[in-house]
């Protein structure tokens, strides 16, 4: 079984949106990714810190699902703290606060038997930190995949490029490509990353979908229209989580396969964003994944008549 | 062969975009229609009006194409006229100029060999005047698409409302159907505004694709990803343009078939914006739109496996 390791922030988080609001709520990169990998059934470790005030039943629901929880450290800090608020239009939303406290002073360490682990995910974090990591893994045909912020692209770029060389796949949003590529239209912007020397790359857009960019090749998933988007928090995460969980499970990382994993993270992602923070991702089952997969098959596929 | 009759207007259209700008250049809702159904090789005929200071070469243009242009009334006033200004978000416009002039005093009259028509495009304006074309037509089994805009919702609705009961299809923007239906999720917009009596409803999101919904089912089709939007003037009408031509050539109006023809529209609407106004339409050929269907095929196609 591939083990897949993921490596960044745990948070509490209060979210505001036009349907009311939840407050201190389990948050976090590896949080969303570690659940949504956790419906492959695939060997997980997260690594991440909390601080003293994190509720245990929060860590718990990772530990319930086999993942390898050993170097999440506890710190004498407050965990870090986010929050923010959405307006009618889910896809803009207001940041009121992050208070980094325990995460600010985050070393990660790879837990012993998963230092080999063949896929990987680096969630947003300082690129420095990012490296470390890479920098404790073994396994020669290893699969990285990274995620980055617009603070980063700003403040530490070379940095930043150089992580960029070294993974297999980035997977950031629209804006982030646009502002990292200096490109606007998206397909440039694609290319132009591309030639910092990582193969693969996906550009989520949010409720429009996401695009996979490999070599001269392109594919594009669609986000699920639903009936309402409650809460979007987390579903980047939830998309790269399913990726990662779908690749890890079958072993098979070429361009032709990433596109079902692209459909697999979106199908986990519309289910993340119908209610709170994690609170669907907690009560997802792989039954009801493999029945939205099918909506995502009828709301795409068509056959080409020649008119 | 079937039939295609488009009634709308017929521009002079100056754009003004980060590429440079174009004055005066052949436009109008039934330009666009006309040119891009023209790729089916469909009995066609477009009714508008124009001003006498309307260029002959943008008429031989559809007279060319054998578009029956005998009821392109030719007034004394001038031609409508319309500009805009583009920035760097193509999805944005401002209008900066609408004079009306002769389109002010259009009263649509169907060329008599064309009252039968089975497929009938009723282009953006006045709903009492896309009435009047339905009352000209007699045709038992024909199918009516209907665009309108937001002057209409706002000042019109019984009259928008009771057009929209008697057509086939509605294809309208995303802010047109929010403003439309008063819900800001589109899937509730699209079910709302179903209810008004219309059974197909086609919801297009610019360089975000478009929505297909009918009954329960709905239909996703992307935005071919570009390296430049050049001009995205007239997008939306190729796109309407190649979906009416296409059921026109083919007959068939079953859900699954409309599914094709919004991958036609899309895939004539991705030309279109390649060059400024009806540029590139003008010098499109079927063989091009073939060619880039399978560049759809291959950006949207998967297989789903189980993990």
């Amino acid at each position: 079984m591939n083990k897949l390791l993921s490596v960044g922030s745990i948070a509490l988080d209060s979210i505001y949106t036009p349907f009311g609001f939840i407050e201190r709520t389990m948050g976090g990169a590896v949080s969303y990714i570690g659940l949504s990998a956790a419906i492959f059934d695939v060997e997980q470790a997260v690594v991440g810190v909390v601080g003293y005030d994190y509720p245990k039943e929060y860590l718990d629901a990772l530990a319930d699902r086999e993942i390898d929880i050993s170097q999440v450290q506890v710190s004498t800090e407050r965990t870090l703290f986010w929050s923010a608020k959405y307006h009618t239009d889910m896809n803009a939303r207001q940041t009121l606060e992050t208070q980094l406290n325990a995460f600010a002073g985050f070393r990660p360490v790879v837990p012993a038997h998963f230092t080999d682990a063949r896929f990987v995910m680096l969630g947003n974090m300082e690129p420095s930190l990012q490296l470390e990591v890479l920098q404790q893994l073994t396994a020669e045909h290893k699969f990285v995949a990274l995620d980055t912020m617009n603070y980063w692209i700003e403040r530490t770029p070379q940095e930043l490029h150089r992580i960029i060389s070294m993974v297999d796949l980035l997977c950031i949003n629209d804006e982030e490509a646009r502002q990292l590529s200096g490109e606007y239209s998206l397909v440039r912007a694609a290319h132009q990353i591309m030639r910092l020397g990582v193969p693969y790359l996906i550009i989520k857009k949010g409720e429009h979908g996401a695009l996979l960019f490999h070599k001269d090749e392109v594919f594009f998933a669609p986000a699920l229209p639903l009936d309402e988007v409650f809460d979007p928090t987390g579903a980047g995460d939830a998309f790269a989580g399913g990726i990662m969980g779908y690749l890890a499970k079958s072993g098979d990382v070429s361009f032709e396969n990433m596109k079902n994993a692209l459909i697999y993270g979106a199908t986990i992602a519309s289910f993340c964003v119908e209610s709170f923070g994690t609170k669907r991702l907690l009560a997802l089952t792989k039954d009801e994944v493999l029945r939205r997969l099918l909506e995502f098959k009828s709301l795409t596929q068509f056959e080409i008549k020649i008119a």
